[in-house]
C-alpha cells in the first residue's frame, strides 16, 4: 500500500508550519505612520552583481515574509537558522523550509544606520518607509560566498542524487547567495506602509489570505498550483489542463488550476513580467476561454527566482500550500536553468527525499513537512496521428513516479525558444501552439517596451520603478 | 476532510469479500472427467421473452461464478440470499453485492432431472458437460416475476433519489427477471470442463487471477477499468485518456486502462461483440498506437446486461476489483438505456449511497462495500476552438462530484447514432471522431455478417454458437 498524506479542502489546507498565516502588514495608517518617524533607517538596495547589474532586490522578500507567503516565516533569519536551513533544510521550529532567507547589509551600512541589537529599524525603499525589522541578530556572513553559495544549493560530489554540474555564475540564485554583502540582519519584519502595486500587477497581487477567500467563496475543493516564469504557449496550457485531471483525490478532477507567477529579477532574452501575467489571463478572459473562467486564477509572488529545482520546489510548495492550493504541478526541469540538477530531481525528491540535503523523506510524507500534495507531471507533445496533445510520461526509474508516454507514436516536441525564434520574426505561431489572445498580449508588450522580451533597458527600468509604488 | 478510503495498488487490491478469490473450475482433466458421468443433469437453456427471443443465457453467470468475476459469489443464490440482495444489496455475509443472481427452471424440469437437495447436479450446455452444481436448496421464486423485477430496479416511488421512469418490457434487464421461470435451484458451481472460447473471443478472455498476473507483471500500480459495450469512437477514447489522469492518488497519473467488455445478449442495433473487442484492440495494437501497448489492455465478462446504471456500477467494481483494478470509471448514463434512471444516478451513489435501496453509503467508503475507487468522469466534446476534446463536467449538484465544464466555449457534442448513421451510409467517419483502425475493423465484421450491426440472423446465430465450443 502506498504511503498517502492526510487529505484537505482547498482554502482550508493548513498554512505551513502548523500554525496561522503571518500578516505582518500594519494596515491602520495611523499605527502605521508612527513607524515612519523612526530614525533609525536603511535603505533597502539592490543585491548587484559583480558587474554591477541587478539581480535581486530584497524588499520583494520582505514583502512575500510580511504578507504570509513564507509561513511561518516572520522575517529574517538568524546566524543559527541559517545553519539549520543549510544542515537539513528545516527552521529551527523544525518545519521544513529550502534556502536561507537573509537581510545582507554592509557593515558599513550597519554603522551608519546606528542600529542595535533590539532596536526598530525602519527599511526604506526609493527613500520612503516600507516595513520595520525587529533587530534580533546582527552577524558576519560566512566569508567564501561562493562556498556559501554551494552549501545552498549543493555540489555533484556532495550531492550525487542530483546536482550534475558545479554551479556557476551562469546560475542566478547561486550568483545572488555569491553577491550578498558582508554582514545580515536578523529579526521580525512588518510593512508599515502598504505599496501600491503598479498596473497591471495590481490586479494579480492576492496573497494567501485573500487567495485562501477567494477559493472558499468559488467552492473549489480541489485546486492545483501552476508555477510559471513564461508566458503560456498551448503545451503549457495542455499541461495545466490534464494536471487539473490529476489533481484530485484520484477520484475527479480538481476544480481550478492556481497560477502563480515569480515575478522579480529577470534576465535578458525573458518574456516581460506584464506579459507574463497577462499572457496566463488570457486563457481565461479578456477572449481566450480555454479555461473556463470559474475554474483559473493567475496570481503573483514576489520573489527573485533561485532556480534551485528541487530546493525550489519545496518553497513553491510553501506558497502555494499558503494560498490555498490542495496540489502543486511539478514537471521536467522544474525551475531550473541549465543542466546543473537532473531534469526530474523535483520528482525525485517528492518521491525519495534527498539526503544529502538532510530530506530523508518525500517533502508532504515528513514530519513538519507540506501538506500540499505533489502532481507529478511528464511533457507534453502535439501528436499528429492522436489528434491532441499527448503525454510523454516520466523516464525517471522510479516506480512511484515512473510514467510511459500515453500513445505510442512519435511526436515533435516544440521548444519555447523556437517559438520564441518564431515570435521576434514577427511570425504569428499557428493557435495550435500559440494562442492568438496570448500572442495580442505579447504584441501589446512588445509596443510598449520596443521589443517582446527582457532587454538591458528594461531591467533598467524594472529596477527603477520595481513592482510598487509607495504612497 | 474529504472520506477517503485505502489506497492499494493494482494487482494487490484485495478481491471483494475480503477472501480469496473464487476459482471454481476444475482443470485436471481426470478428476473433471468423472463429473461428465453423473446422471442427474439439467440441460442450460436460454431465458426467452414472450416474444421466444432469447434475453439472457445463465451459462454466462455460470463462467463468471466459477472464474471468480462476481467472488465472493461461488454459486446461486438461496431464497434468503435473494431476499438479503433485495433489502440491503447485500449478501448474507454482509459484503455489497446488487444483484439476485439466480438458477432459475420450470418445476418440469427440476422433476424431470430427479435432482434433489445435497446432490451434485452436471449441468449441460449443448448437450456437453459444463459444470455441476451442489444443490442447496430448490425454492420458488416470486409468483409476481414484474413485482420481483421492480423489486430487483427499483420504481419511482420507492426510489425517488433515481428512478425516474417506471421499468417496462424494454428495458432489458427488467424484462431477464420478469421471465425468469417459476423456480431456482441454489448452490455452489464448479466448472468441470473448461470451455474453448471462439476466435477473437479467446485473446479476450483474461478472468480475474489472470489478469491480476497480468498487471503483476507489467509493474502497474494504478490500473482504471473502462466498462463497454460500444465500439470505441474517440469521444471514448479520449475519455479512457482523460481517466487514466484522474486515476491514481491525486499525485500522479494511472499506468493502464483496462477495457472491460460485457459480453452476452444482443439487441438488434448494437455492435457486434467481436466488433467491439476488436475495435478497442486496435487502439493499442494491430497499427493503431492511440494508446501505448504497455498501458492498454481489452478483456471481456460474459454477462447479460442488465442495465441497472447505480446497481450495474456495483457489480461492475466487483468485477474490475476482482481483475485486479484500482480505479473504475463511471460516466453520464453508466450502462444506462432509456430514460429510466437519473443521467448521474451512478455519481450519486458514489458520492451519497442510495439510501432507498437500502445503501446507506458509498460502495467504497461502507464496511464490507468495495475497495475499488470510482473516477467520476463528464462527457467530453471536440471543441474546434481549444483543438482538443475538452470537459464538459458533471452537472449534478452533489459537491464531491460537481465540475464545471473546462473551457468557456461551447463545443457540439457528437452522438453515438449519428455516428452508427454515417458508418452504414458507407462514409468513413473522420479520425477526428473515428479512428480508421477502429472502422477497418467494424468493416471486417460488417463483410462476415452482412451487416455491421445486430441483425436477427446474428442473434439466431449467436444464441447457437454462444462464445464458446466444449471439448
Amino acid at each position: 500500500m502506498p504511503r498517502v498524506p492526510e487529505v484537505y479542502y482547498a482554502g482550508e489546507i493548513p498554512p505551513h508550519g502548523g500554525g496561522t498565516l503571518v500578516y505582518n502588514v500594519i494596515d491602520n495608517i495611523d499605527k502605521a505612520r508612527q513607524y515612519w518617524e523612526i530614525k533609525t533607517r536603511i535603505e533597502i538596495k539592490p543585491t548587484l552583481d559583480p558587474k554591477g547589474v541587478p539581480v535581486r532586490n530584497v524588499y520583494r522578500e520582505v514583502m512575500s515574509i510580511a504578507y504570509g507567503f513564507f509561513t511561518p516565516l516572520e522575517g529574517f533569519m538568524t546566524q543559527n537558522e541559517v545553519e539549520s536551513v543549510l544542515k537539513e533544510r528545516r527552521l529551527l521550529s523544525g518545519w521544513l523550509f529550502p534556502y536561507p532567507i537573509v537581510f545582507d547589509v554592509t557593515e558599513e551600512e550597519w554603522k551608519a544606520s546606528g542600529a542595535k541589537v533590539g532596536d526598530e529599524v525602519l527599511l526604506t525603499l526609493k527613500g520612503k518607509p516600507l516595513a520595520v525589522i525587529k533587530v534580533e541578530e546582527f552577524y558576519k556572513l560566512p566569508e567564501d560566498k561562493k562556498a556559501f553559495a554551494d552549501a545552498v544549493f549543493g555540489t555533484p560530489e556532495r550531492n550525487k542524487e542530483v546536482v550534475r554540474v558545479p554551479f556557476d555564475e551562469k546560475m542566478p540564485g547561486w550568483l545572488i547567495y555569491r553577491c550578498l554583502k558582508s554582514h545580515a540582519i536578523a529579526g521580525r519584519v512588518w510593512v508599515v506602509n502598504p505599496p501600491k502595486f503598479r498596473e497591471p500587477y495590481v490586479r494579480f497581487w492576492i496573497p494567501p489570505a485573500q487567495s485562501r477567500a477567494y477559493i472558499k467563496a468559488k467552492g473549489w475543493r480541489f485546486v492545483v498550483a501552476h508555477q510559471t516564469r513564461n508566458v503560456p504557449h498551448v503545451g503549457h496550457e495542455m499541461l495545466m489542463r490534464r494536471a487539473l485531471f490529476v489533481a484530485g483525490i484520484g477520484e475527479r478532477p480538481a476544480d481550478a488550476v492556481l497560477v502563480n507567477a515569480i515575478i522579480g529579477a529577470k534576465r535578458r532574452g525573458d518574456y516581460v513580467d506584464e506579459a507574463i501575467l497577462e499572457g496566463h489571463e488570457a486563457l481565461s478572459r479578456g477572449g481566450g476561454y480555454y479555461f473556463h473562467a470559474d475554474r483559473h486564477i493567475v496570481t503573483m509572488t514576489l520573489w527573485d527566482m533561485r532556480y534551485g529545482n528541487p530546493l525550489e520546489s519545496i518553497l513553491h510548495g510553501i506558497i502555494r500550500q499558503n494560498m490555498g492550493c490542495t496540489h502543486h504541478m511539478f514537471g521536467r526541469d522544474h525551475a531550473a536553468v541549465g543542466d546543473y540538477y537532473d531534469p526530474y530531481a523535483t520528482q525525485y525528491l517528492w518521491t525519495r527525499g534527498l539526503p544529502s540535503y538532510g530530506i530523508n523523506e518525500p517533502p508532504h510524507l515528513t514530519d513538519k513537512g507540506l501538506k500540499i500534495r505533489p502532481v507529478h507531471m511528464g511533457e507534453l507533445a502535439f501528436c499528429p496521428k492522436c489528434g491532441e496533445w499527448t503525454y510523454l510520461g516520466i523516464p525517471l526509474d522510479v516506480p512511484e513516479v515512473k510514467q510511459l508516454p500515453l500513445c505510442g507514436h512519435k511526436p515533435e516536441r516544440i521548444s519555447g525558444s523556437f517559438l520564441r525564434g518564431l515570435i521576434i520574426e514577427g511570425i504569428k505561431p499557428p493557435s495550435v501552439i500559440m494562442r492568438p489572445e496570448v500572442h495580442d498580449v505579447i504584441v501589446k508588450w512588445w509596443k510598449v517596451y520596443g521589443y517582446p522580451y527582457v532587454t538591458d533597458k528594461y531591467l533598467k527600468l524594472k529596477e527603477e520603478q520595481l513592482e510598487v509604488e509607495l504612497p
